[in-house]
């Protein structure tokens, strides 16, 4: 299949770029086509601001909603942006690899999300009615496509387990695996976490490499996250609440998941 | 006292550029200093990578952690990294402004978290021990002083409410207000949130000041969230696992407030 690997490490002899080589490798060794987004290689612009709609008339207000979807509709992206969106659209899998800073992905691959996921393609997408609030949470232009983070930790894992100080790694996640990937329809893969990179040794090298091989052979096959659809009666139009009788008495972000 | 706002918007003519004004207004009329750090009109370099530290060989690799302490122990840090430190010395308490853009912070003001963040100043502080685990969650750097997001939100306040669609705001919040606010030391004050701020009512600007206004001047007496101290028992050491006789069997997010 199509993968794309959207990669955010500013160093090629990391541990993250060691990493990628090998996804890389594996995948293409396995038959599939791969392209790689190296941000930081690409120096790609992390803000996003007015200069986004390459024709936008700079005496009027800005609006990162209107001006995007004029853009996008006009054709009038900035370049980068729309190269993106095309390797979206021929993906049928991506992948987002990064380390984790201060619990969350890196500003680069942030603001690759920021710039790309354009109003009128990651959201604000099909019709708003009493019964369905665009098409998002389930569906949405990248609906069909499965999507799985790659991400370094720091820390150990026992700091990112249910009881751990930093919270749960599936909680720290969550904005990103629901909030960014299933948002605009990807199904979402579990992710692969490597725990205590920052003193990594590198006789462990393999045995990671093994770990995620395995995960990146199971691309097609891996059960996606259970979340639940927005416009198919699990939640209440327009308040997006939970019905209430569909995880009665609780609530967090789990209750998201059937 | 002396506050300091960082403030993430790109366009000044934008709800967000009248709340911020509003806010420094306020501020400066009730007798405080006001230091304001507006990334975008900065031209805020986002991307942290080896530029950061001026006096980097650039044969060697780079490593995001020790290129870091190498110039903050060195005075080798970009100026404008070495400026927001000085500011966040300076400061009693601390507000980032921003719209929630994908459920996180824009990427302009977390690659100002992840440059201005060194290490030895907001992370890699004191002793690592079998009973003390760095200056961290709770004491640091930043010890004594008060932070408050100010955020705007498309979506609607039941979006965001404990069973919304969204998530609950106080655990799409967590990462920022634990994991970036907390962890340096600061005290962390409930937020203030602003929903429906894409098609907003300029007639409710009024209201919306007025609450805001009210929340600044109780800056110095509103009780901080109550995150847990990492160091002072209840946690394990070193795995940062919660104490088990605390919140038996519960985990997740708000295990780690009182």
């Amino acid at each position: 299949m199509n993968i794309l690997l959207v990669y955010a490490h500013p160093e090629a002899q990391s541990l993250n770029g060691s990493l990628k080589n090998f996804a890389v490798k594996h995948l293409q060794d396995a038959g599939h086509q791969v392209q790689v987004s190296d941000l930081y290689a690409m120096k790609w612009k992390a803000s996003l601001d007015g200069e986004d709609r390459t024709d936008r008339d700079s005496a009027n207000r800005f609006s990162p909603v209107l001006d995007s979807r004029i853009a996008l509709e006009q054709g009038t992206q900035s370049a980068d942006i729309a190269l993106e969106q095309e390797k979206l659209l021929w993906a049928d899998t991506v992948i987002l690899q990064f380390p984790l800073w201060w619990f969350s992905m890196p500003a680069i691959l942030k603001g690759w999300v920021e710039r790309v996921y354009a109003y009128g393609f990651a959201y604000g997408v099909g019709e708003h009615s009493d019964t369905h609030w665009g098409d998002r949470y389930g569906e949405g232009t990248l609906a069909g496509k499965r999507a799985m983070l790659l991400v370094t930790a720091g820390g150990w894992e026992s700091h990112y387990s249910p009881r751990g100080i930093n919270g749960p790694i599936e909680d720290i996640l969550f904005p990103i695996h629901h909030g960014i990937l299933y948002y605009p329809g990807f199904d979402v893969l579990p992710p692969f976490v490597a725990y205590r990179t920052d003193r990594f040794d590198e006789a462990k090298f393999p045995d990671l490499c093994s770990a995620l091989g395995k995960r990146l052979d199971a691309l097609a096959s891996t059960e996606p996250l259970p979340f639940r659809k927005q416009n198919f009666g699990d939640y209440a139009i327009p308040q997006l609440t939970l019905r209430e009788d569909i995880a009665p008495g609780r609530s967090g972000f789990a209750v998201h998941l059937k």
